[in-house]
């Protein structure tokens, strides 16, 4: 068994060896992390704005299961933001680090604001779509003022 | 609302003119998106297997909490081998297009072993979780085999 499982880690591009206390081996697994979690919520989040505002068509279904993975992505990129992972491939400021509790609570601003557009892509209306799209991409903005160079 | 809309999209990288057709505007977003929800998928279910063979120690609420995002993460991908995205950064082979029936199966297995991994994560038990890891690895390396390049 623990051969077989050395080989998936192996396959899959896993680490064999994580300590113990760490969800991420090296800073640059994090940094990889953190972005694409967020490549997948910018993904389902940009389908939603482009049904938002008539791009693309409205469609109640597929609006449902966009905000679905989109809200699900949205809580998985901070956990990349580990200690050690302000050097590198990224474009993260210091203030992460250093502001943690505002980088937090901006954080959780964007999830929260992602949970209502979810319940609204739930209802069906494309209007409530719409007024719920512009709150999560001022969170968004919000937070890469501050955090995210250009 | 409009301009809000426009905004928002520039500032997550978003697409402001996206076809109504398409899911991604061009080939190499598809191939960032199917990359990004890979590494996402392969960072949860490398902390199963961590715990699975011994080298963290096992946590039954953060097996399931890993399980039920490596699980929802497998199902996305595969949307993101469009036609047209077998160029540029990617390792994906000529035979996800011309054997595409053979690929979807393969990504069908794959996802079908993860849920299963995910019901298992769910009883509690570390040997359930053992037990049902490896099958998603062998699935892992049977689509690598023969759908990706060294």
């Amino acid at each position: 068994m623990k051969k077989l499982v050395l080989a998936c880690a192996a396959v899959c591009g896993l680490a064999a060896s994580l300590p113990a206390a760490a969800q991420f081996q090296k800073p640059e697994d994090a940094i990889k992390y953190r972005k694409a979690a967020f490549t997948v919520m910018a993904t389902h989040f940009g389908r939603l704005g482009a049904m938002a505002n008539g791009r693309i068509p409205f469609d109640a279904k597929l609006a449902a299961e966009n905000a679905d993975i989109a809200a699900m992505a949205s809580k998985l990129p901070f956990a990349g933001f580990v200690e050690g992972s302000d050097k590198g491939d990224t474009k993260a400021k210091p203030e992460v680090w250093s502001d943690s509790e505002k980088f937090k609570a901006a954080a959780a601003k964007m999830q929260e604001e992602m949970a209502k557009l979810n319940a609204a892509a739930k209802t069906g209306s494309q209007d409530a779509l719409k007024a719920a799209f512009g709150p999560v991409g001022q969170a968004c903005k919000g937070c890469h003022d501050n955090f995210r160079k250009e």
